[in-house]
């Protein structure tokens, strides 16, 4: 792999960029900074951001403000019609189950784990096999403007410290997480024990933390897969090493009915739901991430928020294996944090643009059902980029470092371009089609229906250029 | 427009395609061809498919039988991991709101008339801005493997001629309607009356069988926009003018519960439903698609079957504007025939792919519903790519011609290719990730999740070709 280490250091050069910035102010509203200028220094961080000013002013007062020199200044300019965004946030993806997206059939999630997943996660313990596809999703994810990720591997150590390597040497931020299990598995895809699953689960921090020991692109996340996959001593165990280690936690919750009833039928003793289960064994913690929440009760959702624990929501996956609507406005109103989640391969997209996109769409499903009020569940354009940004750095605990343009957050962004129909160039156009009548928020609009990896030209994170599209 | 005619002759060229050919066998099975030839002589029409055989033997029995020379028969090969597919048939989308995709904010039908579409629709009037519109639409639907489009153009006579023009030149299969609407509208984009609705409809008929009297590329079709825009004595004309020409017509109904109020409120003397309106006027023939029919009662799709009139079912569009979910399992199990719309710019995706991905989704939705069956109501990927080929040619009445590869059909193909991870080419690769492993349904299913236009690597209309990508 070569010297790992060495892609952790930040690029040497300072940088001004100057264009269009948007960003979430707020869940509904987004701020346009036109004709501006963000400073961004050589470890990264947003050192000034200054609205209304032309290049020229902008090096001509900026850089003297912050002792820069003129040459050593990389200039970043984006072109009338783009505009710099923050990078997406992917708060719930399986990097070992890239090569299945699309693929479920007609299936439901526990059959679909049978047939389709497990077999591919256990031939993932093949490290070359292993390296193809860690590698193929980091690129693919970065091409679709993914700064961060919160990944699940497999439960073989070496390959999950394989991911974590990859993504450090890729430049993306990522939570790497092993994935813990301990029964439901086939036998050729299990932990042995839970004193088994414990020590590969520190083995991979361990890893992680002598890759990136201030854990500034890469962080450990400790995985138990879900409640049916983990019995009660690997629950506990795990819930310990979270409040030693203070580390992150990800798991699955309520994703399906039938899973629900089987959390039932598994921990009659631990609580007397799928949240409570988690909360016994001591998982619901500020720094976890539960992804799905589709059938939460009330009373799951009031302990979710009381433990301050995180939601990653997942449309793509929920409609794609039939697993429910989930109630984002609900859980929004409860002043729980949510966040987008890809999940692949349950959810068949790489890209988190297409999430917020069907986010909107499934909220708007919510709103057709019988009963319910018409406008109130519908997601905004300006909710889901957000949900997307600064909901899903909240979700990963990162909300003062990522998810926004201000001074002292790292420069995790994508430029982002739309095609004007004015310009016949025979480069690769994507389907957002601007006819120059639009307005900003019409363009934004346009983009988050019809926007893909061609709309990304370039990505940066801790402001390393990690994506550049030809 | 130059010698417009001229477009409408077929290549001269007899062409062998050799390789991979797929299309629907019936409504849940694809057939697979490999290592096949089909003949398409001059007139592109398919007159030999050949299953099993490779292309020297292909060349070598099938050009003497066929009593074509070596030198003049033109040679296409689908490389391997590509394949011939027939091309889409996109049975509802308006020509004239193409800029507009993506922009609808929280609106439904009735306000999203008012707000988004009335003003652009009008402003087409101008034949500049409707030709900048129409060839944009026209390319990007091509690039998308649409081969067939019935176009709503606008109630604008020059406007919609051109928007026929344009389709013959570019070799795009259209019908092509002008909309007719003597009411609703707003005041500046009205027909005057139900005469003058009625002439401007017969001018634009004339025009297109003007430019291709035997109807071989462009049909015009009767367009009455809907029931609340089109008064009695209007649709009572439109009626006789379907009965009097057997042309085709097209409009919209049961899309939204305030529009199907709004029908009862206007129409209290023709019938009782929504569909009983278009049936008193003798708008409910056998050649009638009828767009969306998301609310139907049983009574009204007893109706709909009995006039065996058609269903253009429009996911995307039914789920951004919160309209509903269109029960197609409902609709088929009744021997209703159903195609695919985008219905651009209701629907924001210019993919009828896209539409097909949207109409699996949209129909486990319907699955999650209370009280609904689980599995009845799921359509598989198999199904929907019935529904975007076979299906949609029988909403248009073209089943004979097209939507599928058999001797007789005219060769309306799209050539899909996807990118094998395994070969690092720099040019554009799209989002299907073939790792090597994938059986042919699984490529199949990745296509539909994933796919997009740059998948569709070449697309012919009556054997010529009429799409590339560089």
């Amino acid at each position: 792999m070569g010297d790992i280490g060495f892609e952790t250091k930040p690029p040497a050069k300072n940088k001004l960029f100057h264009g269009t910035f948007i960003h979430s102010k707020a869940l509904t509203e987004l701020e346009y900074l036109h004709n501006a200028a963000v400073a961004v220094d050589s470890l990264g961080t947003i050192v000034a951001v200054s609205p209304d000013t032309d290049l020229t002013k902008a090096q001509a007062t900026l850089l003297p403000q912050l002792n820069w020199s003129f040459d050593d200044t990389e200039i970043v300019v984006a072109k009338p019609g783009q505009f710099f965004f923050p990078g997406f946030i992917d708060t719930h993806l399986h990097a070992s189950q890239y090569p299945n997206v699309g693929l479920f059939g007609s299936s439901t999630l526990l059959d679909w784990l049978n047939t389709y997943t497990f077999p591919l996660e256990a031939s993932l313990s093949s490290l070359p096999k292993a390296q193809k596809v860690y590698s193929r999703v980091i690129r693919k994810t970065l091409s679709h403007g993914t700064t961060t990720a919160a990944y699940y591997a497999t439960i073989d150590v070496p390959a999950t410290n394989l991911l974590a390597d990859l993504c450090l040497s890729s430049g993306q931020r990522a939570l790497i997480g092993r994935v813990c299990m301990d029964q439901l598995g086939p036998a050729y895809y299990l932990d042995e024990s839970p004193a088994e699953s414990l020590a590969k689960t520190k083995q991979c921090i361990e890893h992680v933390l002598s890759r990136d020991p201030q854990m500034e692109l890469i962080t450990p996340i400790i995985t138990p897969r879900f409640a049916p996959a983990c019995s009660a001593p690997l629950m506990k165990e795990l819930g310990r090493l979270a409040k030693e280690t203070d580390l992150p936690v990800q798991t699955h919750i309520s994703e399906n009915k039938n899973e629900i009833a089987l959390v039932a039928s598994l921990f009659p003793d631990a609580g007397s739901s799928y949240a409570e289960v988690y909360d016994t064994f001591g998982l619901l913690t500020p720094k976890t991430i539960l992804a799905h929440a589709v059938h939460l009760t009330e009373k799951e959702a009031d302990l979710v928020r009381e433990r301050r624990s995180k939601v990653s929501h997942c449309p793509c996956s929920n409609s794609a294996i039939t697993s429910g609507a989930a109630r984002v406005r609900w859980l929004l109103d409860k002043g729980i944090e949510v966040g987008l989640g890809t999940d692949m391969s349950g959810g068949y997209s790489p890209s988190v643009l297409e999430a917020a996109r069907h986010a909107v769409l499934v909220s708007r499903h919510i709103c057709m059902d019988e009963g319910r009020s018409e406008e109130r569940d519908k997601l905004s354009v300006e909710e889901v980029l957000y949900l997307a940004t600064r909901g899903g750095a909240k979700v990963v605990g990162m909300e003062e470092k990522i998810g926004g343009l201000e001074v002292g957050m790292e420069w995790d962004v994508q430029l982002v371009g739309l095609h004007d129909v004015d310009e016949e160039d025979a480069e690769e156009e994507g389907n957002v089609d601007v006819f120059g009548w639009e307005s900003w928020e019409e363009k934004i609009a346009k983009w988050v229906y019809n926007g893909d990896d061609r709309n990304t030209k370039k990505v940066w994170v801790r402001g390393r250029l990690v994506h550049e599209r030809k």
